[in-house]
């Protein structure tokens, strides 16, 4: 595929066009008034109880909060004074968040710091938001398939290009879908992180892929993926080249992990074929899970990725989808079990999630 | 103060009357048709990605869901045909939860597993409900000042109970208010959870405290309080014997945590002096979480207790309170970041957080 176009917004941001084939951006001016961008817009604070980094944002309290529909900053603006997308239409764009919450170039931060006492470090990094098409109402699911590969395609793109900026540890396509999650804004998109340092949740899980590695000499997902293959209770749908299922232990009312077949650590290294099939196959799950209770459903979909190097070595590329609802009138929400120990309480048993997705 | 009156429902679940100085329980028969109790409500499932214990408790979706007032569950029942409390009144009642997530006598599962593939255990332990009042309208933060001080007499009398008994790891009472996070019943109560392992974030932080002990030769967390009364930017509240503040690396938009000026690892090591004490300081906290926004503050309120032993050994008793209230009209939503890969964005500085609390 072609190299994205580049345009820069009023306040220096940069915003990147990706088009499908026999498209061409055209892009105006924004000519908005934004003010200058904060260069330092957040710091990241140690937490000694638990070894992790917390990011202070302070900033974004003002960010863009529900606006109504004609007011939309992701919809096309053709008068460059009204989107932060200035033109008349769209693909596949992406650009840098207004209201980061990490930005700038630096040195991230692997690991705990050697002094003691209260340590902080700047937040830089990046965050990026990647609108999935100019449509306002439409969602992922409903994408045609040549477009979900375009997404597939910025989001392989953003990967490469991030992790060989300096200062950035990992890089975290994501989407927030749903009201119900706290998404302020309604119009299909997804968000890309690019953190100064390895996020708690994926240092636990390398750890764990080491431990065994030590101890088994092989790839703990890969040994993960062949149980739940060999078992089969779990599994949702499966591609010649991906496999869908609910985890054993999943902790969220509807979660669904998609593994590719062999392993590889992040999007640059599938082939187009297997891009191909990853954009059909997550689209599909993201079908069954509108399905499932005949409503959109509110989700989060992490795309868990690694550097192919020592450290990160043992990771597996794989996407987590989770959802929160826990019937069609109920949430389940993460209250004290959950939010102060760690501890999580599922509602349901994988085996009748996956169950009741595979029919779907 | 007293022992607890106790009394069994019909279904065989234990129930504790606590009372203030000079009140008799006056308990009727409990006359509901209760269904026979499942012996074995839930199983803990290994999740080998992470290295952590779920509760998968399928049949809690039927439980009480957002009642009508006069349908309240925990309001006394004098016909013994209404309530989860069979008797005309009561000051604080403890007693099993009618939809526990976890239940039962049995081994605890201390650690991972030692076999390979999907590993899963009974879920044994201990589930119950703390009403706080009689009066369905009331909150912890407007109880008279010895009935605040009893529902800590209760907190204690069921830690040091549930240390005692085979199989639980770690006794977590806590407390999740507002309709915000979830709650499903509007009186005020709290619940206490006997866990069969110790919780990850417990876990996690113990291994802090090892490790910072074994560097420095302190106790971390009595390292952390003197640093934060040395800094007093973070200060919320004091008294001779306790200290509240906003900790350094904050997670969520309003965080204080309440530590005792002494070293214990749970309520049953503290003096009477320091448990009235700590009923007032707790008490004031919240009061001031409701005059923040001048509205009732959804919080969750979580007691990190720990044994007095070689692997708890250096966990120090506190309390960490939390809401996800960032503004008198907005919520924190805990998405893909947070929920996916543990990495907390705060929307607010804890000084500023701090000196808002310290001023109400």
């Amino acid at each position: 595929m072609s190299a994205p176009t580049s345009w820069t917004l009023a306040d220096g941001r940069e915003l990147l066009f990706f088009d499908l084939p026999g498209h061409t951006p055209a892009p105006v001016p924004d000519r908005r008034p934004l003010p200058p961008r904060d260069p330092e817009p957040s710091e990241l604070r140690f937490d000694r109880t638990t070894g992790q980094w917390v990011i202070i944002a302070a900033q974004r309290q003002d960010r863009t909060y529900k606006p109504p529909a004609e007011a939309c900053p992701l919809c096309p603006g053709p008068t460059g004074l009204t989107s932060e997308v200035p033109a008349t239409d769209y693909d596949v764009v992406v650009f840098e968040n207004r209201f980061p919450s990490l930005a700038g170039e630096g040195n991230g931060v692997a690991g705990p710091p050697e002094a003691d006492g209260f340590v902080a470090a700047p937040g830089v990094g990046r965050c990026e938001v990647i609108c999935f098409s100019a449509d306002h109402t439409g969602s992922f699911a409903d994408l045609p398939t040549a477009h979900a590969r375009l997404v597939v395609q910025a989001w392989r793109h953003r990967t490469a290009d991030l992790l060989a900026r300096p200062g950035i540890e990992q890089v975290f396509c994501f989407e927030n879908r749903g009201e119900e999650i706290g998404v302020t804004l309604a119009h299909p998109h997804g968000q890309i992180y690019g953190y100064p340092y390895l996020t708690p949740r994926t240092a636990a899980m390398l750890a764990q892929a080491r431990d065994h590695r030590i101890a088994h000499g092989t790839n703990l997902f890969a040994d993960l993926l062949a149980a739940e293959l060999a078992d089969g209770a779990r599994i949702v749908a499966q591609t010649e080249m991906f496999t869908a299922f609910v985890p054993f232990a999943a902790r969220w009312p509807v979660e669904v992990h998609l593994y590719p077949n062999r392993l590889v650590h992040n999007l640059t290294e599938l082939t187009d074929a297997e891009l191909d099939d990853f954009a059909a196959i997550y689209r599909d799950l993201l079908g069954r899970f509108d399905r499932l209770y005949d409503a959109p459903l509110p989700y989060m979909a992490a795309l868990h990725q690694y550097r192919d190097d020592g450290e990160q070595g043992d990771g597996y590329f794989h996407v987590e989808l989770m959802s929160i609802k826990r019937s069609a009138t109920k949430l389940k929400y993460l209250a004290a079990s959950e939010s102060a120990m760690d501890a999580f309480i599922a509602d349901v048993t994988p085996e009748s999630v996956a169950a009741r997705l595979r029919a779907l």
